[in-house]
C-alpha cells in the first residue's frame, strides 16, 4: 500500500481548523457543543479533507482557501454519519470503535448535533476567509455543497439505502444509490478543491470528476469487501454487518472475485482520467491505490 | 383581531414558490420526496414569509428577492417541526391536525426529510435570482441564516429546550431559551427582509430588531397561554400538552395573569421599536397586535 503523502500533516491540519471552529461557538448548552465536538473530533480518517488538499495543491491552490471547503465537507460527512448510526437508521452502537454519538449521548442530542454539524458547514463556506480571486467563487462553492449534501446528493443516496434494504436490487441501482449517498461529496471535495485554483479548463474539471467518480464506487465497493473479510476489531464496528442488515451490496450481487475485479477496474478508470491530466497527479493516483488496497 | 394585510395573498405566493422548488428536484427517490413535500406544504401560518414580506414591502424591497429569503427561512422551520416533532424529541403523533411526519411515513424518512430541508433552504439562498443590487449581498443573507438555524440559533435553543424539561428554569433563562429556538427565526425573517431593501440605516435595522425580538417572546408567551386555554380541536394537538410533558413556560412561572401581563409589556415595546421607524409600518403593528390577540 503507497504511503499517502503528507496524510498525518493534512489529518493534523484539519483537526485543528475544526477544533478552532468549535471553540469559535459561545457555550450555550455545553452538551450539545459536545457533542457536536464528538462528532466532529472523536477520529476518522479524513479522506475527503486529504482529497480536497491533494487535487488543490495539485492546482495550485492556496492552502488557506482549501482549509475552509475541506472543513465545510467534513462538517457535513460527519453530521451524516450522526444521523446515520440512529436507531431509525442503521442503528448502529459502534463507530470507530467507540459508541455512537446517540449512544455516548442521547438520541434527541444526537439528532440535534448533525443539524448544528450541517449549519455549522455553510457558516464555514460562508465565513471562512478566502483570497480576492477565490472570494469571488463563494456562492460557486456553497451551490456545489448544496448540490452534494441535500436531496439531490447525499440525502438522497441515504433514503434510496434505507429503501434498497431486505430488497435485491440492480448493479445500475447500487451505482445510482452510492454515487449519491458517498460519491456525491467525494466528488464535491475533488471539483470544490478545482473550485479554489484559478483556471481549471472544463476539461480538466471534467477529467477530475471523472477520477472521483470512479474513486467513489472504487472506495464503496473495497467498503463492502472488507466488510465480509475484515474482524470486528479490524473494523471498529461489527464485521458482516451489512449482510445481517440485508443491505445489497457488491459482493451480493457480483460475489467477491467479481467484486474485486470491479474495484479494479474502477481504479484503472481513475487512473485513465488523471492521464488526461496537465498536472502532477502522482498523490492522486496513490490516494486511489489507497482506496482499493486499503484493509479497514 | 385586525386583519392581517394580503395575508392570503403572501401565503398563496410563498407556497407557490415552494411547491415549485420542490418541482425541480428530481424524483431520485419518491418516498423522500414526497416527505418533503408532507413537512414542506401541510400547511401553517407563513408567519414567518409573511413577516419577511411586509418587512420587506414597508422597507421598499423587491418582492421577488424577499421570496427567495421567505421560502428559505420556511424550510429551516420546516425541517425544524419535522424533526422536534420526532420520538427521541417531543414526540408528537399530530401537527396542526394531521399525523407528524414519521408518523405520516417513518423515523428515518422524517430524519432525512428535515435533513434536506435544511440544505434545500441553503440551496434556495444560494441560487435563488436576485436583483442586481442586492445580488451582491446574497452571502450575507446566507451568513445571517447560518446564524439563526444552527448551533448559536434555533437548534441551540432546541438543546436548551429538551434540557429545560423536567426541571425548573429562571424567567432568564425561558427567555434566553425561546430567543433562540423561535426568536432567531423571527428576527432573520425581518432583518433579511432589510437586508433586500437599499439603504436602510443602522439605527433603524437596530429598531427592527427590537421589533422582532419583542414579538417573538410575545409570539411564545402567547403560545403557553394558548396551550392551557385552547381545546384539542382549537390547537390541532393535544392541549396542555407543554404541561405534561413538564415544560417551563410563562404561565408556569408568572401564572395566567402574570404571562398575560408579560405578553402586553413585550407587546407594547414592540409598538415603541416601530415608532422609532421613518417607514408605514402599519402592517408590522397590525401583525403584532395578532401575535397576542391570536386563539390558536
Amino acid at each position: 500500500m503507497p504511503t499517502l503523502e503528507n496524510l498525518q500533516d493534512y489529518q493534523q491540519r484539519i483537526d485543528q481548523y475544526l477544533e478552532s471552529a468549535l471553540k469559535k461557538l459561545p457555550i450555550n448548552d455545553a452538551k450539545l457543543h459536545e457533542a457536536m465536538r464528538y462528532g466532529l473530533l472523536i477520529g476518522g480518517k479524513r479522506m475527503r479533507p486529504y482529497l480536497t488538499y491533494i487535487t488543490g495543491q495539485a492546482l495550485g491552490a492556496n492552502i488557506e482557501d482549501l482549509d475552509g471547503v475541506a472543513a465545510a465537507i467534513e462538517c457535513i460527512h460527519a453530521y451524516s454519519l450522526l444521523h446515520d448510526d440512529l436507531p431509525a437508521m442503521d442503528d448502529d452502537d459502534l463507530r470507530r470503535g467507540k459508541p455512537t454519538c446517540h449512544r455516548a449521548f442521547d438520541e434527541a442530542t444526537a439528532i440535534l448535533a448533525g443539524d448544528s454539524l450541517q449549519t455549522l458547514a455553510f457558516d464555514i463556506l460562508a465565513n471562512h476567509p478566502l483570497s480576492p480571486a477565490i472570494d469571488t467563487k463563494r456562492i460557486s462553492l456553497i451551490q456545489q455543497l448544496v448540490g452534494a449534501a441535500g436531496y439531490q446528493g447525499m440525502c438522497g443516496g441515504q433514503a434510496l439505502d434505507l429503501a434498497a434494504t431486505d430488497k435485491s436490487i440492480s448493479l445500475a441501482e447500487l451505482e445510482t444509490l452510492h454515487s449519491l449517498k458517498t460519491g456525491a461529496l467525494l466528488r464535491a471535495s475533488v471539483l470544490m478543491a478545482a473550485e479554489c485554483a484559478t483556471s481549471v479548463s472544463a476539461e480538466d474539471k471534467n477529467a477530475l470528476e471523472q477520477y472521483a467518480h470512479n474513486i467513489g464506487l472504487a472506495y464503496q465497493v473495497r467498503d463492502d469487501i472488507i466488510d465480509i473479510i475484515s474482524t470486528d476489531e479490524e473494523l471498529g464496528k461489527p464485521a458482516g454487518s451489512d449482510l445481517e442488515a440485508n443491505k445489497s451490496t457488491y459482493p451480493a450481487l457480483l460475489g467477491l472475485e467479481g467484486a474485486q475485479q470491479k474495484a479494479d477496474d474502477l481504479f484503472q478508470q481513475s487512473l485513465q482520467a488523471l492521464s488526461r491530466l496537465p498536472y502532477n497527479t502522482q498523490n492522486l493516483s496513490d490516494f486511489a491505490t489507497f482506496i482499493i488496497q486499503r484493509t479497514h
